[in-house]
């Protein structure tokens, strides 16, 4: 399976009788508690006014500067489609292993893709690089110093740093947010992630107005729903909750980590939105989880390697612990 | 204004003190009822078994043969988009005037753009065309002989004929979804807009399968919102609705047009979902309507011609007919 996050499929593979946890995802269990929507946004085209507001409310967010642009999508995975059409011709370096869907892109795009271990080691040859950052699944981060040099590297080979930021909610402060102005960097935020609200489609590319004029022109008009522009909006203004998420899902990762390290799972990495654990038996703990009906994230290039998203309540988390123990 | 259906703009030039009326979209004011959406439709990301369940609803809405495939988009604005980055190198043809922003897409992908009159008349030099069938803002329908005539001349110079659909839903006897298994077609059916949800952002791009495969690994995974699947599932299955909605509109626009026949505006052409209209002083016209917070459609190639949506209820159609007495 490429991506964890289709529980459909694990449902058809294992049954799917009665209730399945699902933990393969890095989206937060507890979402923004979002309201019913008013009726205008399910059926007028979404107006200029509201992704305007939209915008602003995730300026603030992300800490987005005035001379820094900001653009929003239907999900960060519809901006990782678009950028290899975009980008200037020649190879990527893409830091790994990581989301797959990067490589995917500028391979289906025509590109050359050079895996590399670090962002330090630039091959001569690409001219953009690739980094997630932090890391899925290991959680790896590069500060700023490292993100700037790579991207002076590439400015002067006319390429772009892409920073997919897909899980810096937790830990704003590595946001290279602020790099975009002076250089070729292209920062993707998810909104749906942190926010519990994947099926929403939200995302957002921040960089410098040339750059984003770019993209902006590539997407086209009305990319966002109504529904995601409007509930986007309130949640993205909601510091009080974001700051409240950010501890309880410390608190929630930390209680999952001792679920694991009772079970032999080694803590590899993660966020705390999803650990990575390694064991040497880790297919065979996948399989055995799988026929209890619990969904974990497998890797088809390690063998040693689980990642686990946040148990949703108790009674999943003892679930859990039975199902391993 | 590039575009009709921005209502804010108009608000901005004009004022927003009380109750715009809104005629400057073809959007069908009486929207299939949507209820409530499941909690994990918004938190989860979109899975394969509810874009399966989606893509069978579309097809028996649209008559797809079992051959042929669709692929399920955010609204067909982001399939224009894409279109002009996947078709193969050459000028496009597009029947004119018509809805802008094909040529907009196809010129900002770098191509040659060749306005057009009758799609019987294509330059030899183009490979690819596009027409929007029934045409917006005239209404005019090439039949099925006509379509297949092109798309048979642009087949032998390995190009595409686009037949954007998204008005068709009022005469569904008019669709070319039937030519997609011989020939290079590709047709783009909208969903909000007959079944007057716009702000859900839904669409479909049907073409044979080696075209709708190429867009679909273009646009990628999780492309359409969870609400936008489960909504569009249920409204594209009620065909009931339909039928009735066919017939209402079919009354409307008559309605409608006794009220634009008695002002002096002659019937110029459209569909259901709208309706062209002809006046020497439409400007004026169209500048004393925004005045009284009326906002409808005018065109930059016409001074002569206005577009009227339709009104949303008696008391909107009296406001019209007064504000035009």
């Amino acid at each position: 399976m490429k991506h964890g996050g289709d529980l459909t499929e694990a449902m058809a593979r294992h049954g799917g009788a009665w209730q399945w946890l699902d933990l393969s995802t890095g989206i937060n269990p507890w979402p923004w508690p979002i309201t019913p929507v008013a009726d205008d946004a399910w059926q007028r085209l979404p107006s200029r006014a509201d992704e305007a507001a939209l915008l602003e409310a995730a300026r603030a967010a992300y800490a987005v500067p005035a001379e820094t642009s900001i653009v929003a999508a239907a999900g960060t995975q519809s901006l990782i489609q678009w950028l290899p059409y975009l980008a200037a011709p020649g190879a990527v370096a893409i830091v790994g292993p990581t989301y797959s869907e990067h490589a995917a892109a500028w391979r289906n795009a025509g590109r050359e893709v050079i895996a590399i271990d670090q962002l330090c080691e630039l091959p001569r040859e690409v001219r953009h690089a690739v980094i997630v950052n932090p890391n899925n699944p290991d959680g790896r981060i590069v500060d700023c110093a490292g993100l700037a040099a790579a991207a002076a590297t590439l400015q002067a080979r006319g390429g772009w740093l892409v920073i997919d930021e897909a899980f810096a909610d937790v830990a704003p402060a590595i946001s290279a947010v602020a790099l975009c102005a002076d250089l070729p960097i292209v920062i993707l935020r998810s909104f749906g992630k942190f926010y519990g609200l994947g099926g929403l489609r939200l995302g957002f590319a921040v960089a410098a107005p040339a750059i984003a004029d770019r993209i902006s022109t590539a997407i086209g008009p009305w990319s966002c729903s109504g529904p995601a522009q409007r509930i986007g909006a309130a949640a993205l203004r909601d510091q009080a909750w974001a700051e409240a998420t950010r501890a309880a899902l410390t608190q929630q990762a930390a209680k999952l980590d001792v679920i694991l390290h009772a079970a032999g799972l080694m803590l590899a990495g993660g966020t705390t939105l999803y650990r990575l654990t390694r064991h040497r038996d880790a297919l065979r703990i996948h399989a055995a989880l799988a026929r209890q009906q619990i969904w974990c994230r497998s890797f088809d290039w390690a063998d040693d390697l689980l990642r686990f998203g946040l148990p949703p309540d108790d009674a999943a988390r003892d679930r859990l612990a039975a199902a391993l123990g």
